[in-house]
């Protein structure tokens, strides 16, 4: 199965998934339309702050607790019957599985037998991190880690395969409850937590030795967005987002500066995590330092892309995606009905010149700058499905706001420029996502962004004009030769108004011609 | 012929149609994607500025004008050949009508017989720029006025039907070039212009009277945005602005206190107009005198769109839209792939709680809110599309930017803010459209955004259960019933949620029942 569908027919064979995921904090259901071989997109979502394992006391899941998850089933299945969901899929995570009175539990959950409720093992809980982590991300070597309100997960991920996890009661409500009881600004109570998290993360010897590690779960994504708001990032979204332990030692150390009831104004914060996300910032940290990373890929995923997952990718053994990028990229593009013929052939246009300028030493061909300039080229229409006038910029605002599982922050910020970029004025990149990228990487997007342009005039016609592209230097000229199907002036008029952004960028003086040995005649004036 | 398609399928039958306008200041091609019966989208456009009228002497249209012409000519021609353009339809209007050269004109457009130009009588140019005016308005009565770079139009509207129009050699370029030939900062030589203006309008003894205006064509667009943008406008978009007389003079007084060179700096003024743009704002201005309108409606039309109505509508005599704001609500849900039943159902909801309330007394139930609740209704979902988790956002950014033509930007800023404010917090209008809003537009607000929320929570299943909503009082109770297909629990429950937004909009108590007579019960915390 792969996301390589046509055409994108909503509502024609697709198909509605909900998954329930009955967690220690909160409940949610989440309701995905998808296409089989084709697009997702989560369309509903039902939260309730059900804190089921609250005040647990020896094991037993306490009656007020059980009432609010009844209550919280019950409106589940009645949305359920009522939405025409054609597939449930309901999950109990550590808070079930713990408890001494766990058949109560359940009876309470399943809303009458309405909701087929499945009891996650610990193995299952950890199969489903990985699998959001891995679908989520480029990570093919390293760790993940997902932290609930009942259970921390880490499991060690070996080329796209989970060889180790683990699973313990290190969940956010439960650490808060047992180590941070008073104001949680006593330094001796997060010291107790943190060695109480060491010790058992350290039973298990296969966890050490650093590399990239994949978080993923509400609290993780919480800190980010906390992180992001508080340095005033240019855009908000916790996926791609990178965590440094050093950043993160920032948000601890403002939460213990800050008892429970002031926290409510910090900015990424709700209201109703206020009190556990210290543990989990804490636990997280302490995870991070075992595993020995320094630095958390956040990725938008939890336990219920996993479990989504095994049913949108059910032929595949383990469920993974053949390329994250490309399905982002795909996903993203088919949901906003781009035309997507034009948009491989400008890709395949810009990749040619890019190609050929690093083989004629005018840059060095990095990978990631061609990874960039290929997404940017395959997305840098789909704006025109909000307006046609001003579509770079609904383009922009479309890529940023969708999410591009597999993709950090930092390339999103020059995919996003490059996309503003294509038409009218060339932004600076400094000026609009300044905190995101690098002095150095203004002449990698001074070069994406005039390739993409010149790639989008070539094919002005949006009809695959252009078979072929080769260049060479006469001098300090870059003679771009294209090979056109048909009439080559509008693909040589056209391209030549990017003259002056390929020259800026490459240094050079730019002559376009055709292979039939058409050269392009002076704009009469 | 009516948009009311059950769903939105791109690519499939869907029709391309180029319109090339071939003006005295600038020619244009742009490309309708459309589904007959269903919706349309503008798809690619290439503006090439001809100035075809330049340096006319004794009606001649000049050799180098013809030259850029003809390589614009030979540029479209060269795109529709490639682009696969299901219909070509190519209109030239006043230079090429007017010029005593018009078979040398003729065979520089036609690029080599590719392009099937027809030449615009004033009264068909008229007719194109009413058919853009009604149907990108709610005008059923008044006038349209339309000014290009040749000519000028006026025409009376009564009951959406053309009665009496006029075309004068009044544009933008003409004008300049006849009066404004210094450094355009001389009062003599705006006075001898506008008396021009004047003289020729007044031959037309029709044209007055006062009533609504629309204004259609780039320089008024042009102006329109120069405006917002000087003003700081919470948002940009030339659809909907409402321009007065006041307000043009300001521009009128700064375009004249600057030389021509000095204008590129203005916000919102493209370098190519800078010198055309003074002559427009004073024909404007003597046009809306003589007819006696203080007020200008600004729309995003121009011949263009009249052009392509034409096709679009080809089985309606005239080709009218039956109803302009309903098309553009049901064109942008069906772009951004709303779901189509839910949205009409929290619509039906809405509305019904709306009437129920009025009738109560607890407002007046004006016709303008109740038009602004049902549009914020059906779109309140679009951004979706974009992502779930700030959806509401999305709407927002969505509606504002597509343009919904029909609605000025009082209504849009009402309706965006209640798109914003129809989940999570709700913002305070004031504050996000301040400009755009009036002191007492803030309970028409609340009780908007109170009634949107109510009613998406009670179809929380999205499955049509609200079969009917009666409302009553009881001392200061507000007691809702509704009548519910199937288990009210989750509707109730629901509904409860946004009972504070109620309270607060309709100064009363609150109360939930359904027909079966269940009540909501209290939820366990």
């Amino acid at each position: 199965m792969s996301p390589d569908a046509p055409t994108h027919e909503p509502g024609r064979d697709a198909r509605a998934t909900a998954i329930i995921d009955m967690g220690s904090n909160s409940f949610r259901l989440v309701v995905y339309h998808w296409m089989p071989g084709g697009w997702f997109r989560l369309v509903d979502e039902i939260r309730e702050a059900v804190r089921l394992s609250e005040g647990q006391t020896d094991g037993r899941l306490q009656p007020r607790a059980l009432a609010r998850a009844a209550h919280a089933a019950d409106l589940y299945a009645a949305y359920c019957d009522a939405a025409g969901i054609d597939h449930i899929d309901a999950v109990a995570t550590s808070a079930v599985r713990d408890a001494t009175n766990q058949d109560e539990a359940l009876d309470a959950l399943s809303a009458g037998g309405r909701l087929p409720v499945r009891v996650l093992s610990e193995d299952d809980e950890s199969r489903y991190g990985y699998l959001a982590a891995v679908n989520g991300s480029t990570v093919a070597d390293g760790w993940f880690l997902d932290i609930g309100g009942g259970s921390l997960q880490v499991g060690r991920i070996e080329r796209r395969h989970l060889t180790n996890s683990m699973s313990a009661a290190l969940g956010a409500v439960r650490l808060t409850e047992a180590f941070l009881t008073g104001d949680q600004q006593s330094g001796k109570e997060a010291a107790a937590l943190r060695k109480h998290v060491r010790k058992q993360l350290t039973t298990h010897d296969w966890i050490g030795g650093g590399g990239r590690m994949v978080g993923i779960g509400g609290a993780i994504r919480t800190l980010a967005v906390m992180e992001q708001r508080r340095a005033e990032a240019p855009f908000i979204n916790p996926d791609g987002h990178r965590m440094t332990r050093d950043a993160l030692g920032e948000t601890i150390d403002l939460l213990t500066s800050l008892p429970v009831a002031e926290r409510r104004g910090l900015q990424g914060l709700r209201s109703d995590r206020a009190d556990i996300i210290l543990a989990a910032a804490l636990a997280i940290d302490e995870a991070m330092a075992t595993a020995g990373c320094e630095r958390l890929e956040v990725t938008a995923q939890g336990l219920r892309e996993g479990v989504f997952f095994e049913h949108y990718l059910r032929d595949e053994v383990p469920p993974l995606l053949p390329d994250v990028r490309r399905t982002s990229v795909l996903n993203a593009g088919l949901q906003f009905e781009f035309d997507r013929r034009h948009a491989e052939q400008v890709a395949r246009v810009a990749l040619a010149a890019f190609d050929e300028t690093a083989r004629l030493g005018l840059h060095r061909g990095d990978s990631m700058e061609r990874e960039v300039l290929w997404t940017a080229a395959m997305l840098h229409d789909v704006g025109v499905l909000v307006d046609y006038s001003a579509h770079h910029r609904h383009s922009e605002y479309l890529v940023l706001n969708t999410g591009l599982p597999g993709y950090d922050h930092h390339e999103l910020a020059m995919i996003a420029c490059m996309l503003r970029g294509h038409r009218k004025g060339v932004p600076s990149l400094k000026k609009v996502y300044g905190s995101l990228v690098r002095e150095d990487d203004d002449a990698r997007y001074l070069r994406g962004v005039a390739l993409l342009r010149l790639s989008e005039q070539l094919e002005r016609a949006k009809a695959g004009q252009i078979r072929e592209l080769r260049c060479r230097l006469e001098d300090d000229e870059l003679v771009i030769t294209v090979g056109c199907e048909g009439d080559p002036s509008l693909p040589l008029w056209s391209g030549m108004a990017e003259r002056q952004h390929v020259e800026r960028a490459f240094g050079v003086t730019m002559r376009l011609e055709s292979a039939s040995g058409i050269e392009v005649p002076e704009r009469p004036s």
